[in-house]
């Protein structure tokens, strides 16, 4: 089983960016942190980041003929406008799993919307880098 | 370790309330299933159903006293209007994982909306009773 | 044939809260005026009147079991905002009619918004008491 | 005793237009149930139907002078935003009960607004043909 | 000078219509009032009521080649939401004043908008007939 | 017979502001204007001016003691926003009526919605400064 | 084959009206225009144009019946407000185009929503009598 | 003289729910200071909690009978929703003072939304524990 | 102690202005009264009144040089839009208390919106004159 | 002639995304199918796709350098919120029509909302293929 | 070359109010520092600051009389909502520049909205104190 | 000192693009004006632009470490709707100033509304080239 973790915009700058929200690690410590997830689940993972709103639809769209079995998305703030991200997903045959660092209903009003999620299976938010493990874990369950 | 679920209106009805979208499995098969996954994790756990608004604001508030380490809520149809059960989450001290059986944010657009989840420390919804483990993983990492 | 007839709150104080829209009968004479209706359609009737929201789900939820042919079910205020209410009567399978004694169009605006209707297979609003009866006979004319 | 029964737009196409909502009899059907309710009820019914707007607000007008003792009403889409009608309704003095074949709380969501229901004393909607009966013996009760 | 006075929807109920709010004068006093004033002000007038919007339509887009000089026009509740009256008045060359018996912004909220003030030159509300006297008078000076 | 004539902010900068929508004659011009149709109407008439909302209001409350029959009332921006000047003109006894001199239905959004307008007994928009000799006219009329 | 043009309330005055935003020609000269075309595309053609709600829905209904196979609608600005247009588009079962000679997202806001454009199969805005060209050939391809 | 102090949900939880807020002091500590209020005022006084819309709307209903002169309501978070509270309140004959610890307007903003207090005599919000002693000397006074 | 009072707009017509809401006592009643009430409490009081919005403003800024220790204060309708004034109570140190005569939650509905309230320590609304009682008494319970 | 056809996110996906909305047919048959109307019309087309706002504004940018006469686009769910695709439209010169294979007025609805439809000079939504030749059309006419 | 800086209301309250926002230093600092570069952009400048509206208004119809060449106004909260302020600005024929201390898009939302914005030639907002030297800079470059 | 300047989607297109708004002056002139500025301000400055969210993303995230002290930033149409700006601003460390040539506040509604500038330190809109300019100053003295 081989599940693809999409990371969107500025999550990259985790561990520089707002700390008091998002904690001290840094991009690479939750590439890592996947990683070991993926290991202890018997599973194979790629992770991937872009900023860039049409990369992240591409992979997406990519994501069954480059042969993955599932998508955890954490689609930074295109979550809340992005309805190419949503059609992106919806119009692709994996299960996708939209994950959040943060609790998006506990901050600023426009977080609380999510355009994305509507078009994958389900959403984990607030968990911190344990948001993955339990998307992951959704995905393993789903098949 | 010690964990309460606790189930919100029409939950009882599982099984028998449109199977389509919450699946044929009936409540006694959820908390059943609840229970086995508590063991795996090696957790005590206790689940309740209450349609009773007033009852659910009760057994939250109490549940530091009944020893509790942390609570995961699934409050049904009151997820998308009572302030009453956001401020008792609010105002006790254990950790709060609100989850649902579907995807709330692929059905009609009031269940979109969340007026607890800001009040407990993440949202886990679409993934079945899978959401219910997902929410007791939550609470243990969260220790 | 027997047919559930579901009260919500206030509908007990009929006769002492404000007459000039409710009228001066009392809610023992709502009873009556239901019991005779029934005896005129040659069915049974129950009439159960709850202030709490948890019961009238309950009460709902509980009717096929109980062998009920139908639901008549006037929720008062709940009508504008328990979508608890409203999936307990989409939850269930027995028709369930939403009836109102005042035409809830005529009146403040927060009352011309139904959320439980939806739910059910239609409403009657508007006409006193006699809102009951049209009420008991669009069941009987729907088995 | 003398009913008006005012039939708005397309419902002349009952029975051609969308069945899976309307039904499959005919306008023709509608107008024969009306008059045997009508004659069990003992009273006189005269059933009109019109698409135009300005020929329902006059029939409506003329209720009176042509003693009626009483209006049911179906206005279609009318409902929806025919401030004018509201306005007919209200301005003569006639009772009139509005009616639905289907329960337009549970249809698209412009069709849950009634601009016209206010002027009348009160609304029956979702129960087939038997809306008209229900109004029917609506306005014979209000006598 | 010739005017042209179109009065609207439910403007020929007028003495029978909701005398608190229009008065006890009927629509034959309404139209000798205004052929009065156009006497004192040396024009002609006159005056004519639809209900159909269609109607009301015609007469405004032909007042030009019926040779008037001017129109004045009560559309009653058509003016809240007809947007083709709008167009009507727009689309032809003669200066149109919109009146109001009542004062549409002391009423229902509905009556506060008017979506065919802005294709005229003005607006009089409030006044009773003498809007209609007035708005006469503006279409003499605007010559 | 007396009136007062009220004029509000930046009215006293007429022929210098925006020229296109409100004219080229001055303020002065208006004065003369307004007593000229004063004289031919055989009415006293007072003009007053000021930007200051608290001395607008205070006009208007002290106009009974100061003997006069009515108000004729442009409040320039104020209309839109002042519930203190509504409150002026509720808590008064003389009739006001509401003169602009464009229409104000037909520019920015803001002007269409006059806050004020439900005090007084009527509104006249967009003739220019004959809006000010139809507001004289009305008040004239309802003595 | 054979099309219905169906033409709404204000197209007769075509080159009459605002012709900075229609053009200069006429109705006759969209008439002439819409035949030319038909022949171009070997179909039969029958134009026709009311002001009146009612007609246009009676036309749209009895289109089948009279041995129609299409319907292109230009609705004018019934467009914005017509749910009873929306219902008849709806309850035929002919394909229908709307179209429009401006583009109605370029204009005032209120043109932008289309409440009968879900009816049909779909709309066609901005280019002139162009846009009848383009709505006859959907049809023809249609078939 | 007798006053009945209402309690709602979460109120129980004082001095253990968010004290920055709430203060420190805790449930028995006010009905303490309630009570030592009431003796200075020379009245009785009864305070009750229930965190149950139901038991609420039945004890505010009862007043009456059971012989209280007035209501002092704090509803908590029912204050923001619970149309039920609000006719229960307006169906029964006694005055009733919504009174609030915390200055609602001062929060999130669904605080600041009160359905309940349009059908009490008044509302006082902000004061502590003093705002029920408030709240008390408005009913001695009102009698 | 020394507290200052200050009424806004409208307050001096007290008695003249519409008594079915603000009672037929004068303003120089409710003066006398407030003096009353702070004999009693045994506090000194200033009473002023503006209908100016800039001198309000002043009043409240220059509280503390003028060595008051609160403020209780009756905006008047600039309660609704006068963030003007809302920057002044929120830019001064002394505690200030929002009253109101009438139940600003039971009138017209932009009275239900307070934009002052926010800045004060609480807020009483509805008792008539002695709302400013007790206003006083938060402050004297305030230092 | 040469016109450049744009293609927006997901639209590479045809045939394997929602074929119950878009087709069975794919990205290629499209191109192809514009290829030969293009053909059959005497003019050059060149069909591009990219799932990248930057990149689509950027071919838009450039369509007049590189020679094109027209652009024909369908941005996809850019459509719904693009501003800076709405810009490169409005600020380079060449005519553009925009077009939809669905009618996205017949779905969610947000895809009612087009905000580059103004921006172009008409759109055209609905015919699926067909709706490219349309475009074309309408670009050849515009020459 | 002769530039008028106007402040609204609460400004003459700086460094006592909110320092945490507005800094410490007082209105007699600002005006320093507003005359300090006055100096060295070789300009000479009057500060004026009203708490009034009305005055405020005066100030800057008359600026163009007292001979100045530029405006530079920080309105304070009447920016939010004084369209006489916005008429003010509009209606005379100086260059202004609204300027803020604070980032008001940073703040409450009410203040994310500018009424006044529009009416001037732009705003800078939030860069303290020096806010007003870019502001004159933007003058003397307009000139 | 070394600042960075970003200019977003379409910024390319100066003198090119709608030159009545923004000027006739190239980017290249831009490019230019920035760094005569930079010259006399005694800084260095780099200017970008792209139409690419991604890569104005990139290099905001990247400005500390490639030793900018702060940034001026003109996002074009993403200033509206791109809360991934808004997040790659706020989230990394350097002062950032939002220009915008043209007021943004005096032209279509959705450009008044900025979604990044609450995450930069202000914004200067409306001064053409100037605004550059006075962004530059802002960031000399923040530091």
């Amino acid at each position: 089983m081989k599940v693809l973790v999409v990371n969107g915009p500025n999550l990259n700058m985790l561990g520089k960016r707002e700390p008091e929200i998002y904690g001290n690690q840094t991009y690479d410590d939750l590439c890592e942190y996947i990683k070991k997830c993926a290991d202890e689940l018997n599973i194979e993972v790629d992770v991937v980041q872009f900023n860039n709103e049409g990369k992240l639809i591409g992979v997406i769209q990519e994501a069954v003929e480059d042969e993955y079995d599932g998508i955890v998305a954490n689609l930074g703030a295109y979550t809340h406008y992005s309805y190419a991200l949503h059609d992106a997903i919806k119009g692709q045959k994996l299960p996708c799993v939209e994950v959040h660092i943060s609790n998006i209903h506990a901050r600023e009003e426009f977080r609380a919307k999510s355009v994305t999620a509507s078009a994958g299976i389900g959403i984990i938010s607030g968990f911190g880098f344990l948001s993955y493990e339990l998307g992951l874990r959704a995905i393993v369950n789903k098949k």
